[in-house]
């Protein structure tokens, strides 16, 4: 991270001892001594309007768009707003609910048969390509600028809440709904100005639920 | 290397416990079992055409033409015969010496305070970069096809015997006389059909010296 200017790294739920060891190793990077640790990706990307995921695309059947990592990084290079490049852990990856939060993925292109890479290796050729085709050249962001990683959990939860006080999730499908619904609220894309119209909408209809079954 | 498909390990002098200890892991990958280990960075690259360092380009002033590494790339990935991509050690990088072996140096562009960087994470960026704009086309070697490392070294072991026995070198400045002739000798980009020509007249001026001084 150090090596290509990107200095803002945050972790969730690191392993404590060796989380805490490498902060304090002599020499740690600055990037090290300022990262923030947090319990959840959701808090991890409250503050991103555009959620950005890496996998080696072998073991699961993805339900995002997926890219190749340079065309990918074009996006996300002008996106009006921060950007969270989410990376998975060592031998696991990135889990369902991990990418549930993503808007789309990135693929690093690999050998058929050698297709997962070492983590540190993934970041830096992750960053070396955001890097790469020079002047990052950021849009100004407007009322036409994504809604934040809050907002769009706000709204996953309200819908969720929605979908299930209506009847239509039951307790057994309820955790493949919930990913469902997260994917399908990013994949929307929407705006700053869409997030308190749409907010308004599910507080309505929850109020007419709720009101009924009463 | 194996996630790019690149699988010609060459180790000159490696460190032989954590050697040993990587090639015998369990699930070491086919690279490392078939690594080979060289005493020499001559040994090592003497069937390469065409070898390239790699380096942070800050503490040295440099002697060889420096490219960034994806226009380098383009270069190398048409060149006509096996290519040597030469790695220094984690904490010194390439000596001098070392560089003395290659036909150009590539750097990977990094932030200004923080040039340096892990050894696994810059081959990882030079490899992705390495298969990045798709297919290779390598040209057909044939009588222009550049002259070999071992032949490179032999002429200039040659020329460097010319000029010592012609009182050319002293022995204070042998050693930088050495890398520059090295240097030399491969920034001439020397064809297959150079080698006997340019043998043939060193062996014949270092009999005509040898002649005159008895």
């Amino acid at each position: 991270m150090a090596n290509f200017g990107v200095d803002d790294l945050r972790v969730v739920n690191p392993y404590e001892v060796a989380f805490r060891e490498a902060v304090s190793a002599v020499g740690g990077a600055h990037v090290l001594k300022t990262a923030r640790i947090f319990e959840t990706v959701a808090e991890a990307v409250a503050d991103c309007s555009l959620v950005v995921g890496t996998t080696a695309a072998q073991k699961r059947e993805l339900q995002q768009p997926i890219e190749l990592v340079a065309p990918g990084m074009q996006g996300i290079r002008t996106h009006a707003g921060p950007v969270a490049l989410l990376f998975g852990s060592e031998k696991f990856g990135l889990s369902n609910d991990d990418m549930s939060y993503c808007h789309m993925l990135l693929r690093i292109p690999t050998a058929p048969g050698t297709p997962s890479m070492n983590l540190g290796q993934a970041v830096a050729v992750c960053l070396y390509e955001f890097n790469r085709s020079g002047d990052p050249k950021p849009r100004r962001a407007g009322t036409d600028a994504m809604a934040e990683g809050a907002d769009a959990e706000q709204l996953t939860k309200m819908l969720l809440d929605v979908l299930e006080k209506s009847g239509y999730t039951n307790r057994i499908t309820s955790v493949s709904t919930e990913h469902k619904i997260r994917r399908w609220v990013r994949r929307l894309r929407l705006t700053h100005r869409d997030v308190p119209l749409l907010l308004g909408i599910l507080r309505q209809v929850l109020w007419k639920i709720e009101d009924r079954s009463k």
